[in-house]
């Protein structure tokens, strides 16, 4: 394809408008080298993906941080199941100007076998900003460019229910529109015999089933929070979906 | 009216075929003499309601008793704000044989200013029991029985998410079909630094708005939890559809 | 209050921005005299209410003005009614600058007795523009400044089904957590034996409960859509909305 | 497997207590032979599934007939492209003894590569019956047995619209527990400049993207209705998910 790495280069970041101010007139706006600077990449286990390396884009918004973080956990699973990953902030489609850099972004997610969506929950439903990606994808699901391609979802808010259910049904719905196929978060709940509830290491603690969901409190900044638990449910997302998709592979291509 | 009791005896039972064998051929199924049993009876608050009292049906399912917990608890919030109040589950009207014992208990909804509907979250959704008792109501659904009348929800389950949402919105769409008038908790989520999120004792702690959510771990029976703030996030559910529907009364008849 | 206008004037509409350049710097951005240039107010019911009068906000978001010929029907229908309406595109909003003219909008909003909420259905959701309108609620959220308010919503979309639900039980949930109390849309579903479905001109054709629900064929100017028994559906959760609101007023006030 | 009937005999259906009184004690409750009475079995595609055949159940509820017709119609597609099919209603669970009989049933769905749930839309959201056999699965649920099956639905009901959305989103929800992967319907809605909606001929005519919709006049018996365009997209459906569900067994096994 060309649009994602090589696979000896299976962790890179979307870092345009957002992080650098020249990145749309780059030449090469998906920063493929920087996988170097991560540190501490997760080992690829062993056996589970001898050939065939699931191409993974994680789309997300995130107001304070908090959902940035559980992308970024998603990510790591992907990693670490072998799979390749972008991760890719909303506010680079949204603030698009038509172009090559915009073509090459929106070719990112064309070219994925698997798109893992995130948004926030805000006043009940997805943050504004993701709705506005959502709703520029029309353009693909005019020509069904995303048909059968996989999809899975997580969200974050301050609450431990709130309306996160209604966040990750709209990006299914969104999803189905497309004619993707949507992978469950395949995570049983947790067993507590404590009056709270299950703790803040605990991996699905909130007992979510579609997707990811994530609890961060509202006094917390994102160094803090989201919880451990959760994000370790965000990893083992985005480490099924890439299990997954590689399975599946094979018949695809 | 005659089916509800009147005014000095507000709280009652239904205690029929569930606790009793002989309950569907006795006379009063309805046990309206019971009220003189419960002890502490909340203390009407003074002025809220001078005149007019709401009649608050709460009709509910409970599989292993975690949702009756909660049932009793928006009971107890109804009688503290000087509605009257009875406590429906749903097998008595699942398990119905027409006749007299029968139309009695549908008059009891017919004559309520207002349904409160509980039922657990079971695989996603509403309890089969409770569907049941939805889908037997499309006898009043034909003549628009209860159009007007206001309504409110809650659920309950053993995750903190889960999706009680789902159930929630179960609940509240048969009560659009109705006609009805759905009123929401109204209470802010609770802000809490504890990055296991709010504890056992908060109010509002799941953050619901739709109507109340309890968690009740499978490892505890009903005598432990739900805990002690998803009890009183009930009350004060049932306290708030006491008093909105009083206020709207006056003008109602 | 002084901002809705008197009873004589019970038609009016805003008209910023969006229409007019200067709107944002006139002393009278809400345009309070201009209902003299609508033709063919309809008619108040007689006896309906005597004295107390609903104030009704309706904000909604447009893309091609399919939804636009839906509000402007809800709008009928609360004045119809006897209601007080205003008529508030969401661009008002999203594009304000702080300062005068944008206090007194929000205070349109905090001044209703009801506020119905309407937004065309996008990719299975409501259209971004309005999901930033609900967002930038959050302030009102915070200090509960429209609770026990009355809330009612509506939606089009391309298709007969389509994801209209998610739209409505979106919108509802943010209503939800305001605190607000919804109105169902009250009407039963048309009985047809055309294998087609309902014909173009019956009210509440799609079968909707918890708003109204109107479909426009992606084919169709706003001129041709939606047909006339969604027009007619969308008139009467107005009047309904109306009623309903005034009947409670007494109690509220 | 020895449960699913070899490949020879794709079509086959259960007719137990529904349909046969002692078949709950007949040796071979799932009739392989019958087969052979099916007239005009769909022509299995050429060229598309060469070697390997996806197992599909089809488990649905069914009142009036309407929802069958739709299962029926789920069930060509699956036969017209190369699957194995069983169609099974849901009394044949909910009404189990445990015993061989009940075992061999469930063993169906255990050896399923795929199930497609089906139920009618009543009061809002699934009927009673096919929530008790959701509820049902919670034995299964519990050890993950169908973690990693394909899933897809569909519904019928009176309304174009009503409250299907949430009949396709409460089965999806409880494939999510399962830890399933759900296939969309993955057709385009249809284009229509008539003001009436898309027509009965229509494929997608109602524009449902999760699962299939149809609507079938509650005027009109189940010979008649739901119309042949509702049939058609049930169709396609099934195709679609013997078709994918067959593109991944390769790896899966």
């Amino acid at each position: 394809m060309g649009v994602f790495p090589n696979e000896n280069a299976t962790a890179h970041r979307y870092s345009g408008p957002i992080d650098r101010e020249n990145a749309l007139s780059s030449p090469d706006p998906y920063c493929l080298s920087r996988p170097a600077q991560r540190k501490a990449r997760p080992r690829r286990r062993e056996g589970l993906l001898d050939h065939l390396m699931a191409r993974i884009a994680i789309v997300y918004h995130s107001g304070a941080g908090h959902t940035r973080k559980l992308a970024e956990a998603v990510e790591r699973g992907v990693l670490a199941a072998g799979g390749q990953a972008v991760l890719l902030p909303v506010e680079a489609f949204n603030s698009d100007e038509p172009g090559p850099a915009s073509q090459a972004r929106w070719a990112l997610l064309d070219a994925s076998d698997a798109i893992i969506f995130g948004a926030p929950t805000y006043m009940g439903g997805v943050s504004a900003p993701f709705k506005a990606f959502l709703d520029a994808t029309s353009q693909r699901w005019v020509r069904h460019a995303w048909k059968d391609k996989f999809a899975a979802g997580f969200t974050n808010s301050g609450n431990l229910s709130g309306d996160k259910l209604n966040t990750l049904t709209t990006i299914m719905l969104a999803a189905m529109q497309h004619g993707m196929i949507w992978i469950s978060l395949g995570l049983h709940p947790p067993a507590s015999d404590d009056l709270n509830g299950p703790g803040a290491e605990t991996i699905n603690r909130l007992g979510s089933f579609m997707g990811a969901m994530a609890q961060s409190s509202v006094m917390l900044v994102a160094d803090l929070a989201p919880p451990a638990g959760d994000l370790r449910t965000g990893e083992l997302l985005g480490e099924r979906v890439a299990i997954l998709t590689a399975r599946f592979l094979g018949e695809r291509k």
